[in-house]
């Protein structure tokens, strides 16, 4: 396998997108912004409008990120025939339904009529690809890149290989998205819910549990958040934080100093019930509702699309 | 109790700040950048020099968020006798030791000595008011004003009051943190860790249980979270991302849809064994050394202040 292809410009390579949702096409926007020619393949009735429009939606904040989307569209084609549409394909990002068994038989299917350079990449967030790849010849080839909603957006994408994947594959995979200006990141390790969502999950509880108590409204939780936590993990993961929370001591003073507090506190948190019953539902969703109902979704959209661009270039700058 | 007070400027008030460490230095210089009148309580011998070099070394963030520093340390001055120091005081916050002994002896002086209109706030992270409070003839009068470190560049402050704390009260205090440029949150009730710490300890179960299990190293999950999750939090709250991320249907679609699933997780993630054993930690100290070690704790410290900043500015500009 030619993997040095990767660590050239994109330009005019071709990736060949699985599944016109809103993932799909969010990676779409992304790989025109970058100078990919990209073809889609879903045999929904409607797809290019779809896609079109999703494209054309995106492309402001795509701007606002640096990129010029002048010539984007002219790039985009759509075929329906799978094999026909990875017969000369670079890179496959598969957005498809999360059912092992449509993806087992897609990935077969595409092993067989792409060629032997193309990178194989799921989005998915739940099908391991050891299991996605299980009636491939090479299972070693597919890799997960999930990413974080919109992936035009968002830096992240957790890059989660099989067991059966060379490092040099790893390597090639982190090469690609690296080059797409992403903050792609190795999971290295299948395991459920990769690392991103069971953070989220796992503050979550937490988040549910402190409002159906009746300590915070879920408005004003949201706020401790945007107000503290976020700041500080905008610009310093956990680790860093508590490194840099220890003074000069660092990590180490941390852990001598707060850890056995904190222990305490995950046994009275783990002791905790926390389920998402009927009567929790409505109380989240009431306190949601008289918290943020007074805008629309749209409208609020657009405020964090916004706010979260500005971090991003803020972060971008920062690192030059 | 005059509680209008607080509403109009600040002004030339006189706040007693109790303790000066890290935590009551970093109050005091938000006080001056307000135009407060600023008391050292401190019995510590050698207190001035070192409060006098915290407000100056933290006037650069503090310009950088538009306040007026030249003349902030014209307003500092020190009293050693407590009861002098609180005896025409408007406001005090108190960042004395973390022991109940010394707090309940503490209040119930400042209480004796100190005006009727005064507020009373502790910035204590694990001593509840209610405790603090139980040798005062008023104890509804002490409050919770616990900031998130550092308290003059983080915006939050959770104000928690004790059970006998007046409504009016708790709506003099939100005033004081609001109209000094702060964003006060109220905890409804006491609780261990309040609730920014709460979820702090929370992920951080979840992030040591990955790294130990090899699933990603340390600084790699920093990236995760400052890549993805950082960037949605500091823009929205958790309960506000999972209703933009039900799309149309909102938090309620998300519940029925996304809900089972994280419930699973969470009952794998309960069941997962997570603690600072002697592996553990050398396992984190190694990573993050070799993550960060190539920077000191103050070159990564000012990175991080710098970038707090650049997001809180943001954050204003956005809600103008």
């Amino acid at each position: 396998m030619n993997t040095s292809k990767v660590k050239h410009p994109l330009d005019q390579k071709k990736v060949v997108v699985i599944g016109g949702g809103v993932i799909g096409a969010s990676w779409a926007a992304l790989f025109l912004a970058n100078g990919l020619r990209v073809v889609i393949n879903d045999p929904q009735p409607g797809i290019e409008s779809k896609v079109c429009d999703y494209v054309a939606q995106a492309m402001p904040a795509l701007q606002a990120l640096g990129y010029d989307m002048r010539a984007a569209l002219q790039q985009l084609s759509f075929e329906s025939d799978l094999a026909n549409a990875v017969a000369d394909a670079d890179f496959v990002q598969e957005n498809g339904p999360e059912r092992a068994d449509f993806k087992t038989a897609l990935w077969a299917t595409i092993e067989r009529s792409a060629p032997a350079h193309c990178l194989f990449f799921s989005s998915s967030s739940g099908i391991p690809a050891s299991i996605q790849a299980s009636q491939m010849q090479s299972p070693g080839r597919l890799i997960i890149g999930h990413p974080f909603n919109p992936p035009h957006l968002l830096p992240l994408v957790e890059v989660v290989p099989n067991p059966q994947t060379a490092r040099a594959l790893i390597d090639a995979s982190l090469d690609f998205y690296r080059a797409l200006g992403k903050c792609p990141l190795e999971i290295r390790k299948e395991i459920d819910g990769f690392v991103a969502n069971r953070l989220q999950s796992a503050i979550f509880r937490e988040c549910v549990y402190l409002v159906s108590q009746g300590v915070i409204t879920a408005a004003d939780l949201d706020s401790v958040v945007t107000q503290s936590l976020g700041i500080r993990w905008a610009t310093n993961g956990p680790f860093l934080s508590f490194h840099l929370g220890g003074g000069d001591g660092g990590f180490s003073h941390f852990v001598d100093h707060l850890a056995p507090g904190m222990e305490t506190r995950w046994r009275e948190q783990l002791a905790s019930t926390v389920h998402f019953d009927e009567a929790t539902k409505k109380l989240l969703v009431e306190q949601i509702e008289s918290g943020y109902g007074d805008r629309t979704i749209a409208q609020l959209a657009e405020a964090r699309d916004e706010r979260e661009i500005t971090i991003i270039n803020s972060a971008r700058k920062a690192a030059q």
